[in-house]
């Protein structure tokens, strides 16, 4: 009765580009502060601690006309049987007739939602002249938080690349880095373009190994984290003035990646404040008392339609942290949907 | 990566026999009872109120390695453009992995699923020898209702049918019901076997419009009520002893079909504590202060385990206040999904 579009990864991977992901992302964070798209209780399960867990994250976008959900379900053995441990499936609704309209496979999505919204922190926060990157963790994330992070800064001369458990991670992130970003973001663009040759230019950077994270931290300008830690790597003392944070990895109690005293001193934006407070990065920060909820300054979209101050002046230290809102993920599963009916790709089902 | 059934409507129809999903259903409430089963918090969003809302009902049924949810959507409008009011899709995920496993329509699953829980009721708490059913309510679950009990119950020889809004459609449904029976139930099963027979001879009651409830209550020894209604339709001075009610309609707060006051002299019995107080028809016995929470004798599943006594004698009137758990979807699913992949259809998709 009802046509449903249904998005593979391989399909997904082939049509999502990253600045039109970044672009929807943007959109996300605006309508959220304008009060045109809501976010709905999340529902959280354990089957078994640190064994298995699902949740179920729904939203409401007004302007795009969908709402949905996106189930995430995370099975710590799955790789012992080439499964990978994160499973996501996203389902979209039109919010006209609230028939179905699509399901996707929800991983690729989750990597450039998750990689634009670190970006966006650093393009509203960071300070423009911003030319050292500082990536912390080598996981699925990283190259996606990259990739947009350099297509969205304009003077990005250097990417580090630390990872807390292993050396030989970054060694591999950094090898592979620039084909990486050439065969997953450039090579979907139209060659020739001024857009094409505009982010070629912003991709010929320098890659470097992070041995000494102290030292790294004290050169660098951005620093975006994207680890499963839950003590902070970190230390407020290592921050040179005018460094900006985007916290990816922190979206469940009991994460840290930065010291909370950084809390203390930097202006501190969220994607959304309930879900920071309980499990992002400002968890810790609230819950040692170094700072509390009123000092959180505003959700970002807010800076982005004007009504809050970002940054203030060169030496600030600023702070996003993004714990991930099922939004993201709806506004860039519809126009992974978009695109594939105008190109007539995925498998429409009869429902 | 995942290969997930989608199952339509239409096939769904075709391949789900009720005495099946009953079974099923009876399975999920003694899971319950045994705590191998869990429902998860639900998700309710109003887009509009009393123009359109959604609700997201999930669980986990561990014996059948599956979880999942039901996602239902009401849109008061949509008649008018040819589409139905409720649209409900189902996602069931492999319990064992957290992989995607099927996608279904969930409005015929509903039908099944609810007129099971109804007959259910009958078959737990009332007498034995019921003869005379009334079904009050003649919308889309009255005949699954009817179907199931009619299963059931081995003595009923009369259905009498209540419209509350309009004899016309209780008419309607007394004129086609013996077809309807017949072409949906019974027409799946294997002619010429002895459940074939003995469900045919099941079914060969006689019909009556009711004109008068009064009057029809107090010679029904089954009442089934399925209907929108905000105000008790059946008082408790027409109750004759030993009656027994399975009360379907009251799935959201403020709906109400039975007289509170048969709440206090009743031995009651629900699917879901938690739902029964906040949405069911046991709410407002609670509200009104006739009942309180501990009056609840247990849920139904208790009964069917032999933890808890269900009817005491045959002139206890006995209520079964069933609001619909997602588990009974997720088991019903799974089994059209099981029959689906031994018959081979439905349309694999690759997510």
């Amino acid at each position: 009765m009802f046509n449903v579009r249904v998005l593979n990864h391989e399909t997904i991977e082939s049509i999502l580009d990253m600045q039109q992901v970044i672009e929807g992302v943007e959109k996300v964070y605006t309508l959220k502060a304008e009060s045109r798209a809501e976010v709905f209780p999340m529902v959280f399960h354990e089957f078994e601690r640190g064994v298995a867990d699902m949740d179920i994250k729904s939203g409401h976008l007004k302007d795009a006309d969908i709402f949905g959900l996106k189930l995430v379900s995370w099975y710590g053995d799955n790789p012992k049987q080439q499964l990978p441990a994160l499973i996501g499936t996203t389902l979209v609704f039109d919010s006209a007739t609230g028939k179905p309209i699509g399901l996707l496979s929800a991983d690729y999505i989750t990597g450039m939602r998750t990689g634009a919204a670190a970006a966006i922190g650093a393009k509203v926060l960071a300070r423009k002249n911003s030319k050292t990157l500082l990536m912390v963790g080598t996981g699925h994330i990283s190259i996606f938080a990259i990739a947009a992070t350099l297509m969205t800064m304009d003077h990005i001369k250097t990417v580090k690349v630390y990872d807390p458990m292993d050396k030989m991670c970054a060694e591999r992130l950094v090898g592979h880095a620039k084909e990486k970003l050439e065969q997953a973001f450039l090579a979907k663009l139209e060659q020739n373009t001024s857009m094409y040759e505009s982010i070629k230019r912003k991709f010929d950077v320098s890659f470097e190994v992070v041995e000494d994270l102290e030292s790294a931290t004290g050169v660098s300008d951005i620093i975006l984290t994207a680890t499963p830690s839950r003590k902070p790597m970190i230390m407020a003392a290592w921050v040179k003035p005018g460094t900006h944070f985007s916290c990816i990895g922190s979206d469940m109690s009991g994460k840290q990646e930065i010291d909370e005293k950084i809390f203390g001193t930097a202006r501190i934006f969220v994607d959304d404040v309930e879900q920071a407070i309980h499990v992002g990065e400002t968890e810790m920060a609230i819950n040692t008392g170094t700072i509390t909820k009123a000092d959180i300054i505003a959700e970002i979209g807010c800076v982005m339609t004007g009504d809050v101050k970002g940054r203030q002046s060169d030496t600030d230290i600023t702070v996003f942290d993004t714990t991930g809102i099922a939004l993201q993920d709806l506004m860039t599963a519809k126009l992974a949907l978009d695109i594939a009916e105008e190109k007539n790709m995925g498998t429409i089902v009869d429902l």
